[in-house]
């Protein structure tokens, strides 16, 4: 079922948990090992893991494993596709706002 | 409930779906009537209405009618704050790729 979604569906839907925010948070700031980003974290190791499981699965996250320590980091190529899609559409609406702008400075009786 | 969420939680769960981004997208461009955002879309004007509640539960579209009217358009604080969001993490990601490179350049043996 995946595959047939676009990728943006999954960034989003990942990062529409605040728990998963946070973990995305604390992982920019640098790699991470499993166990040191789930440490102050008010939840189990396990749910760390449920939810970074759902941040690689939308390529926001990935991670890998070298002897019993598995390290994870941000994948920046998933957090810039959906910030492109958010700046394409704000400066889209902000872009209409100066045309109506204009049109309202046009449009002003004289002398206002 | 939903008041005990983060308003990005309700912002990123609405953007994960594709016809949403969709009429985002075309909202973008200019207000518009519920009608015409509808016409050119392969679904029934019952199914957008139903997408643009979501949008407008999560600040994102905001609508008023006047006389049979409903006109939409897009609020850009809520893009915004998603974009800010987005846009603070891959600096993060990118000033921790810099130190790691400045870090690289420094251990490297003398003469390569």
């Amino acid at each position: 079922m995946l595959q047939h979604q676009d990728p943006l569906d999954h960034a989003f839907q990942a990062l529409s948990d605040s728990t998963r925010r946070r973990l995305v948070e604390r992982l920019s700031a640098g790699p991470m090992s499993v166990s040191d980003l789930a440490g102050p974290l008010p939840m189990s190791l396990s749910a760390v893991m449920q939810h970074l499981k759902v941040l690689e699965a939308a390529g926001l996250v990935r991670s890998e494993k070298v002897g019993r320590v598995r390290t994870c980091r941000v994948e920046p190529g998933a957090l810039t596709a959906a910030e492109h899609w958010l700046n394409a559409r704000r400066r889209s609406v902000e872009r209409g706002l100066d045309r109506l702008g204009v049109f309202l400075d046009a449009t002003k009786p004289e002398g206002e």
